[in-house]
């Protein structure tokens, strides 16, 4: 915040005087194309430069400051904006800059090879270009003529995607929507308006027996949370039981269905993960889907991280049997590393795209069925404004194909094995799955048997984050703490391997014979890391 | 697509060459800084150059091809795709500004000063380069630790908006999503929560009264496809009688509680507008309040469009009570200029925050209670993953000032002013209300008794529109067709108000004497044209 605003005026004009000032020369400015074109240089500079940095290892993964801080200095660029025009576009753009330098000093550095934390993927900067495009022309998506362009780009990536997952080309439908949670909602409430003939306009009161939906012991929250949401009632979700790796079990699913039939509980739909949120797991798809056909019962597949294994010859067998499912949601900001947010939402039958809002705005869909009925998206998105959160995914496989996938997803693969082979070269690490993908869990258990384990492996975690080249978390699984990693980013390597071999060792070396207290000391100053 | 991709293989190496040719190569490709710079260099000159050609009026506001031919095109750039390394960057780029230029042709131009279509922002450009930062560094917003800087901008942004509605500054709560729908589903939902205790976790199941939503009678579709959503059924949204400006005439709304309440009907919410979508109507907003009050309801209020006018001294009397609301949405991707999605919902009562969705996330939200829980996003929105959808509008406020919004908002309502006073003297035109904000609907009634005054007005949008220098729509209202614009843009000026009226007069000294067959003709070409 050191760049002066004011170089032609002084002193600064007041608020009050600037709006009565000159309006038309204001608005003209805000509009202006030369200074659009410089900001954009002077940001991308500055994104550049942070690109080349951390992909060489410059810097921590996270410095994440206390909250209070962050949001002082939020708060301080706001208040130091005055009210007159900022006449000077160099200036401007400068103090845009200085904004850019704050923003990546006190983000999640993503693009560092050393991120192995959350399912966020470092985006394609290409994708990233495309995403500016998108954000300037604004393109509106509930119907066709409010983003002729855009729509039909979601429609023709819609058909890709599905066709890559197995759907048989031209007899499915799908669509675009702003995330996994909305579209395992979409999905859900589709499932449930089949089911229950007139809970759309109608509601589910009344109903005497309460439906349920069954789902992956350990799905994402975002399916006990659509269950709360569209009046099942949280709790209505039944959570199936899994193996040792994680994935349902075909067995107790069964007998589960046969319970629920005697019992003459409808059940809203199966959802089954690939792979699950928390240890990545994938399900037995094909004895899944046999099960939900012999009983009839809507099958969802929850693919938003793993989808993208379709695109590796050695790795889709995890997804085998999906394109049986009645629906698959599928996240490209995942493992297709575009920008948040993009995610796919398909339809085995393809008048199903229409079940889950089956309404009018009379406002945007005056006449009737033609031609171009099937690319207003308005009609199956929650959405009325939409994003264009297709047209990046489209560039890049425009411009490289979708076998750029497979060279990704298959580095993604190979980095996650060396991982794994490392540590189960340890003899103190434990893994509870057998990583499938690239969601990895372990911890480390010493070998005094009166350590708190959980408290050793927070204060582990703890250890490796401060030291900031690489970035990772915990979980709770099956009543235990493990850290947890997830390779996004296909330019980790050897390196972060070694390093968190490193840190194991270091620690252990340093702790193994203490007591609680010692990992106590180790979190002083981490009081807002929290995963 | 004249573009050569390849300059430097000869003959292109086949889709599996590629895979196993060097992976490594592809992926640093990928992810090259200056690849990135030289690709952003491209297509921000393509932006800049399209913003000042549409601003310069310069082509049609519209030239939608019917869809297939958009698809067609949009599959092509797919399957051109060829699965070897570009190791070029300057091809590569050059291929990318090839595949902005289709999408610049055939999308709706915003920026264009003829356009007056939907309730769609022109984006100011700085805000959109900085979604171009936010979606390189693409943090994941769900808890803090995610992304540090744009969780603080958030709540810095909810902050602000929040006070400048006049909600009592850390008296309120808030947060930013991904579009109205979505803010207006969170909303219900909390409200929902609410009045029937364990609706989150048991259903809907079962209640033995159906509760009602009574909302606006052109309030925005998705009030009723929330009541849909949530499982009361879109059926049971009540509509209150509007009196002759399109405002919730307050008797109705009276006499509608007092006859539930004896019904013993619980009531989820009353929605107000502000201002109403199809009429651009706002609701007294201090007599509903009252109603509320007294009988002890939730009040939601959709400001989505009209939260804007509380930048300006001369309209934010429009939203007189608004922080009297138990809740509020509001769209910046409307009248505050920035690319979609960005809505922001508050809360009078900041503990209302939690309501909506009342459950944990165990590998996220670890550990209890402190300092950062209040900055986890996660815990108060549907979305996990979620856009940092704030960051563009804090950079807008923060180099430009709040202030700015009044000059825009002052700059629209003058134009608007414009439109009408010239539409209002001739002595054809129809205007069904009076417009309180930006949204104008008429029609123009020839004098001849036996003409289709519907099929006219369609027939003159579709002139209007295939003019190419004017882009607006038409909607129904209370049983007639009517054109209805949306002055969207602060550039629109005296040349736009001219071309709309010029065009009337044209369309009427062409067909005030025939019948409808002579509009049917007009309409030739225009089968996907639909509002």
């Amino acid at each position: 915040m050191s760049q002066a605003f004011y170089i032609e005026q002084t002193p600064p004009a007041k608020r009050t005087d600037c709006h009565q000032s000159d309006p038309a020369a204001i608005i003209k400015q805000l509009y202006d194309s030369e200074t659009f074109r410089l900001l954009a240089q002077v940001v991308v500079g500055r994104l550049s430069d942070h690109l080349e940095q951390v992909q060489s290892r410059n810097g921590k993964v996270m410095t994440a400051r206390p909250p209070r801080l962050n949001l002082l200095d939020a708060r301080a660029w706001l208040d130091a904006a005055t009210a007159a025009t900022p006449s000077d576009a160099r200036t401007l753009a400068d103090r845009a800059g200085t904004m850019i330098d704050d923003l990546l000093a006190n983000s999640q550095r993503l693009h560092h090879p050393g991120y192995i934390g959350h399912q966020l993927a470092p985006p394609l900067p290409l994708a990233a270009v495309f995403e500016l495009a998108a954000a300037l022309v604004n393109q509106g998506m509930a119907i066709y003529e409010l983003g002729p362009w855009t729509t039909a780009v979601e429609k023709a990536m819609v058909e890709r995607l599905g066709e890559q997952l197995g759907f048989v080309p031209g007899s499915f439908s799908g669509l675009v929507t702003s995330g996994g949670t909305l579209a395992n909602l979409t999905a859900l409430i589709a499932a449930r308006n089949k089911l229950l003939g007139d809970a759309w306009s109608q509601g589910l009161t009344g109903l005497e027996t309460k439906p349920v939906v069954i789902t992956h012991m350990e799905s994402h929250y975002s399916i006990a949370r659509a269950a709360g949401i569209i009046g099942l009632g949280a709790e209505q979700c039944l959570y199936v039981a899994s193996d040792a790796a994680g994935r349902t079990d075909p067995q107790a699913l069964a007998d589960l269905l046969d319970d629920l039939k005697r019992r003459a509980v409808p059940v809203i739909a199966v959802v089954a993960s690939a792979g699950a949120t928390r240890t990545g797991s994938f399900d037995p798809l094909p004895a899944i889907a046999d099960l939900c056909e012999h009983h009839g019962i809507w099958l969802h597949v929850d693919a938003a991280h793993g989808g993208a294994v379709s695109f590796s010859k050695a790795h889709r067998h995890l997804i085998e049997g999906i394109e049986r499912a009645d629906s698959v949601i599928w996240d490209a900001h995942k493992m297709l590393f575009v920008p948040t947010l993009s995610t796919y939402l398909f339809y085995k039958n393809p008048r199903n795209k229409y079940l889950a809002f089956s309404q009018d705005a009379p406002f945007l869909f005056v006449e009737d069925s033609d031609d171009a009925h099937e690319f207003d998206c308005g009609l199956a998105t929650a959405e009325c404004t939409k994003r264009a959160a297709a047209l990046s995914l489209w560039a890049v496989m425009s411009l490289y194909g979708g076998s750029v996938y497979e060279t990704l997803i298959d580095r993604i693969c190979e980095i996650t094995a060396l991982f794994v082979a490392k540590l189960a070269a340890i003899e103190q690490v434990e893994m509870p799955v057998e990583p499938q993908f690239n969601i990895v869990l372990f911890r480390y258990v010493p070998e005094r048997p009166d350590i708190d384990v959980d408290a050793y492996n927070k204060a582990l975690r703890a250890f490796i984050v401060e030291d900031g080249s690489l970035y990772l978390t915990t979980t709770t699984y099956r009543g235990a703490l493990y850290l947890r990693f997830v390779v996004m980013n296909p330019l980790s390597n050897e390196t972060e391997v070694e390093a968190l071999i490193e840190a194991l060792t270091t620690f252990a070396a340093r702790h193994d014979g203490d007591g609680d207290a010692a990992f106590a000391a180790e979190r002083t100053g981490q009081s807002h890391l929290k995963v």
